[in-house]
């Protein structure tokens, strides 16, 4: 057996633990009792051991200079494999073994501190767990910037968004800071024209609301063979290889949130069960990282459903499943509803428009905190601040504030932008699409998503790591990675049929 | 750290892979959807091959001669548990790579085949599969007799029920078939002159039936904070350590079986339970094997749970539940319908008094079978035999006969014994509990468990592997295990108190 077919032996071997791990989770967060959670830990810290051995075992480093120096006798798909390989290669091997537990150790006892801390509003007590976790990270960020040849908060970056720089990421940026406040203040006033969105009345049975989920994605193709919906407080898209499990939450007094997140966890659900089969298993047959799963599920969420074409196949299919009758159901008023665009306190209940404000105050703080430029016990006033400057409120409690995120407590610095780069990508490759094929829209009018599907996978979900994420969008879409699209949107959406 | 403390390391990397592996197998039986299931053999398979490594590893090896060496330095339960490392050691390495894997292949391509030719009555189609499976089990048997020191069969039967000798079991299994056939005679003769058991009239609404198990698994003290109750088409009882699931399945005809089925696993998952948290993860803390863990689930259903005390509280509370009314719901009905002594075809149908002679049958069958003597082909015929010798009666179609079980389409010989080993342990137990305690029974009739538990805990359940199984039960009960006790519990319960 060649060295290049070992090493895709030694690379299934990782993936097959990391299949394990991701049933675990599943199960850890919808199945498992409460009771069972310490010594579910210590199976999770084992297998994640074994993973993490593996991918730095002195064998996969052998197998992988040995395969390089065959690569001449490879094709692109197993050249591009060897890369993404290598780039996982040296993630895991640039961070020092103790460096790494003290990392473990921090961010669990920072998530630990953060949750009490959040519901007592209660910065204080949670600013030194915060900083540690910061300054080991800031650790992190020095020794993995020498290994992969880049800035700090950009090796940060790479876990999530390989390859992504700052100056892009700052471009883009700004870019939305000049457009988004003139543009809401716009919106805003055409709004306030126009009669005001009627929430429809509740209460919505929780037992119809799921039958509605499911009977949504029915219409969005779910593969149910192959996938399953169910409840946890905190929706998540996950499960493993072949087996792609979403969740998601009700409330009896509102079904719009829940109807849109179910879109956007099949969104990301779809992405995963449209990775190539034959490269399953392999770094290059993995998803793209994040700034493309995010554009897959907004693509879904935001472009597609929100779509008037879609809205107005969809609400008669809610109306009916919820019984639905009077004022608040008029198709119009829905429309309304989904497209109020209003800035709030909270980044997760943001509407498409605000939500990129949100992602860039994020953005700028922790690239200040990883340069050293910002504390922890200095975060509260910048976050204020942050908020006044770009959205121009700021809440009363850092719980609605800078405790409001889960991320920077679980010491994850460097993945806010992809929410908003995928926003970008996801009006970007909508756009794309639509051009290229006609009949995608007038589709989505009947519920019928395979001609986009058809677009999407060719474009995006066939072809996996093959390409770096920039020169995806870019095949896909003709251009790089830009705001046009999403302005475009934006302003077509909001500000042009608004009227 | 000494080598014996890295043995334990080792030991418990290996016991994650298989609270890992529980968890799967539970999720692939309740959760998974079916398209996952090429996906979820592969994870299983990697895993499984990654413990079989670690059990098979020359570190193993040298750990333990070098921890052996150092023993005398190790206290009771440290040396117990040296004792059961080498055990499995011994299994793992007896066998030649080539024969296991040769194994893996015959019994997945002879359950396919028997799932097929089960249903279409097809013993002729499925004989060749099995034929091999048997085979490769003769030679495994001979290997590892050698490298164990014990016969072929015994070699099998010690996976399941370690140091378990036939010359016990032979004579276990006479007496039953001296002692039962007349018994079962008298016991119809009486059950013949008393009214007869009117089966409750149905149907039962799962949802009820469902809420009845969980409300009886209460009473049992199922501790539901680590453990859970669903629904397969099988039910068992797996889980990991800590976490503790059963499952079960519901007619709408009949609850009975149902209710008894939940209490039998209950049984199961209470001795997991209790194993002691000290030695979690270690060869030494696990259960005492397959005659044991039956003892435990048949002392709750077959000896506890059917005790005049416990059903008298029981049928009121069922009564209630299923919103039971009229005659069929008469105490002194429903303790015949649960006493009814009849034979039958099917094993897993069978009351106590029956349910020996088919192990009797099948254990003669398969030791003919591992000597030589009996081959695929040859079964249907020895199998009607068999039954018209020890039950008096002969199936129409091997469906109800030799095509019942899935244990040998699996390759599992050696493990009917521990059936009806762990109905005589369970009696036996039972007996020397009550003599030893006597509010158990008294408590039974308030559905109080927990004097039994405690006895249980003591006796059993926290012994975990530091005894034998033979030693484990003479301990208990001040005497090597024997038919007595059960003997004594089948004419007390079935011909002294009828009358």
């Amino acid at each position: 057996m060649s060295a290049y077919d070992r090493l895709e032996q030694h690379c299934k071997r990782i993936a097959h633990l990391e299949g394990a791990l991701g049933i675990l989770y599943w199960d850890k967060e919808t199945m498992m009792p409460p009771g069972a959670a310490p010594a579910r830990a210590e199976v999770e810290a084992e297998l994640s051991l074994m993973q993490h051995e593996l991918q730095t075992s002195t064998e996969l480093a052998d197998l992988l200079a040995e395969a390089q120096a065959g690569a001449d006798e490879l094709d692109d798909w197993q050249r591009a494999n060897l890369r993404e390989i290598r780039h996982r290669y040296l993630h895991a091997n640039a961070v020092p073994g103790d460096l790494v537990q003290a990392l473990v150790r921090a961010r669990s006892e920072s998530l630990m501190c953060w949750r009490d801390a959040r519901p007592e509003n209660d910065f204080a007590s949670f600013a030194p767990k915060l900083q540690r976790v910061l300054e080991l990270r800031r650790e992190e960020a020095a020794v993995k910037s020498e290994a992969l040849g880049v800035s700090r908060y950009e090796s940060l970056m790479d876990e999530y968004d390989p390859g992504r720089r700052e100056a892009q990421v700052d471009s883009i940026f700004d870019e939305l800071v000049t457009f988004l406040p003139p543009t809401i203040d716009a919106i805003r006033e055409t709004q306030a024209s126009q009669p005001s969105p009627l929430p429809p009345p509740g209460p919505f049975p929780l037992a119809a609301q799921e039958k509605l989920s499911r009977k949504v994605m029915e219409i969005l193709d779910f593969p149910f063979e192959r996938g399953r919906l169910d409840t946890t407080a905190h929706p998540f898209s996950g499960g493993a290889p072949g087996d792609i499990r979403i969740t998601t939450r009700y409330s009896e007094a509102d079904f719009t949130h829940n109807l849109m997140a179910v879109i956007h966890e099949t969104g990301h659900a779809l992405y995963e069960d449209g990775l190539p089969e034959r490269w399953r298993g392999q770094p290059v047959g993995e998803n793209r990282g994040m700034t493309l799963h995010e554009s897959q599920s907004l693509l879904l969420e935001m472009q597609a459903a929100r779509s008037g074409e879609f809205l107005r196949y969809l609400i008669p299919v809610v109306r009916e499943a919820l019984g639905g009758e009077g004022e608040g159901w008029d198709t119009e008023n829905l429309l309304r509803v989904y497209r109020k665009v209003e800035p709030g306190l909270i980044r997760v209940e943001a509407d498409e428009v605000t939500y990129p404000l949100h992602v860039v105050l994020r953005y700028r703080l922790e690239k200040a905190m990883l340069a050293g430029e910002l504390d922890a016990a200095e975060l509260p006033t910048a976050w204020n601040e942050g908020m006044a400057q770009l959205l121009g409120i700021t809440p009363d409690s850092d719980r609605d504030g800078v405790l409001q995120d889960i991320h920077w407590a679980d010491g994850t610095f460097g993945y806010f932008p992809t929410y908003s780069l995928g926003a970008m990508a996801a009006a970007q490759l909508f756009g794309a699409a639509c051009e290229a094929q006609e009949e995608i829209l007038p589709a989505l009018g009947s519920g019928n998503f395979q001609p986009l599907y058809r677009w999407l996978g060719e474009h995006v979900r066939s072809l996996a790591c093959f390409y770096t994420p920039d020169e995806l969008i870019e095949r896909a879409t003709g251009s790089p990675l830009s705001t046009e699209a999403y302005k475009a949107a934006v302003t077509r959406r909001y500000l042009l049929t608004a009227k």
